[in-house]
């Protein structure tokens, strides 16, 4: 049975995860603990964690599982540093953005033979803007939650419950559970999370180029300007570690959107145009 | 005062725009006609109009004003046919989405000595989807509406006195008119509106390609990726005449995007990746 959860790192991800299993009944005790102290203040008087850590590594230590809740370049920093420190019945888990660096960094630190168990995972939630002040309990209702295991790990009895207790957790969370392996995930978010965020951002930035001198004239764009900037005002601090551990597979999809939109350029007024209308309309109709 | 409209075209647009003019208080008399009769029974049934006319140039004659609510291509035809069958003291208004051809018409064909005034107008508001059925009283609340008047237009005295009204109704509708040059038209939109929309079509089509054959894999992008493409449910004959009538602009702004893009993938890994997402900040915090 789970009765100690600790999160590493109270941000939007983590304080949401404290409130959500709160909201699904979990009697044990969360602590907390953030870089910033004011964050860890803050999930705290929200509710999402019962008491503040002075020390990560001691929290690391006391907890049955370990929640990784940092951007993906924090994350791989922890993970060298709670290697040594946790014990084989102990399980971490994250919230990390991308797979396929921390699934390998799983592999070399955790996952054998008297070393704690890893489970990399990602759900699929967010906002355009980061801080345990906007958490919700309700942040990962509907949304799907990805785990990235590898079936070579090998982990202890006690830890494998947990895992299997995680896993339920999530479930009530409210989430929908998707395994899959690392790479393919890496491949995966690229398309459906990674590219519209550069789209949104590029849009966004071409945009204020253009119009941005003029704020009336962004009215006129409407509901649909809107909505495909929204994602335009996703901080950098956010999106950098991404960039950096997802780069070959964003940089594949960015230069076939770039090839795709020169077709549309090409063809404004051959029959391809349709093709192109016809296919969109396909993926949203599925 | 105006007291009889005719509603050309009772689509998405010319349905709503009956709606909203009844819900704004208008107590005249609206006629309505449409290529497909189905549709102008369904404003009718709607209340939109308060008869469905027999003959669209018989329709033309007996209206104080004339609202042209079908696809650019179809106004531009209409104007040459109501150019022979409308008086001096008559005015035609249009929702076209494009505006640079549709005054070069106007100027060649109205707005002068002997002919039916005609005032280019442009509503920013619409749907995904098209049809009478999907009209609303409320679309264009808080909406913009453009007009691209040309200042050396010449129009009798009951003509301006009904452009004046009409505009009086524009705004009794919620919608906020700004007046602009008719290319300086056509440029704006194709950044803030003909721009998002290719945008959301490529990707769309993209993903359709990627991972269209595993609808559960959509569900990954969530909230974002479902605003990035919900434009592209847009069908192809709502877009086919803007692509026609604004290539230029299109493919300039289109080409910018692709360069934008390409200067992103090129720089996932250094400072310049920062300065794009500060920009694209700031369009979105004005």
């Amino acid at each position: 049975m789970i009765e100690r959860i600790a999160i590493l790192g109270t941000g939007l991800l983590g304080t949401s995860t404290g409130l959500a299993l709160r909201a699904a009944g979990f009697q044990g005790s969360i602590a907390g603990w953030n870089r910033s102290p004011e964050q860890a203040e803050t999930a705290l008087h929200m509710g999402a964690i019962d008491t503040v850590a002075a020390d990560p590594l001691e929290m690391a230590r006391s907890c049955q599982i370990l929640v990784l809740a940092t951007p993906v370049l924090a994350i791989l920093d922890w993970m060298e540093q709670l290697a040594g420190v946790m014990e084989p019945d102990q399980v971490i888990t994250d919230l990390g953005s991308t797979k396929a660096k921390i699934s390998t960094a799983a592999d070399r630190h955790f996952n054998r033979k008297g070393r704690a168990a890893f489970l990399p995972g990602h759900p699929m939630a967010g906002k355009e803007r980061g801080g345990a002040s906007l958490a919700e309990a309700n942040l990962y209702r509907d949304a799907v939650w990805l785990f990235t295991e590898n079936p070579a790990w090998k982990r202890t009895e006690g830890a494998s419950q947990i895992i299997v207790e995680w896993r339920a957790w999530v479930e009530r969370m409210g989430a929908k559970i998707i395994d899959l392996d690392a790479e393919r995930h890496d491949e995966l978010v690229a398309w459906v999370s990674h590219l519209p965020q550069f789209l949104s951002t590029a849009l966004s930035a071409v945009l204020e180029d253009q119009v941005g001198e003029v704020p009336e004239l962004k009215d006129v764009g409407g509901r649909g300007l809107r909505e495909m900037t929204r994602l335009g005002a996703s901080p950098f601090s956010m999106w950098r570690d991404i960039a950096h551990t997802n780069s070959d597979e964003i940089a594949k999809a960015l230069l076939i959107l770039e090839q795709r939109l020169a077709h549309l350029r090409e063809n404004l007024h051959t029959p391809e145009l349709r093709d192109e209308f016809e296919k969109a309309n396909r993926f949203r109709r599925t």
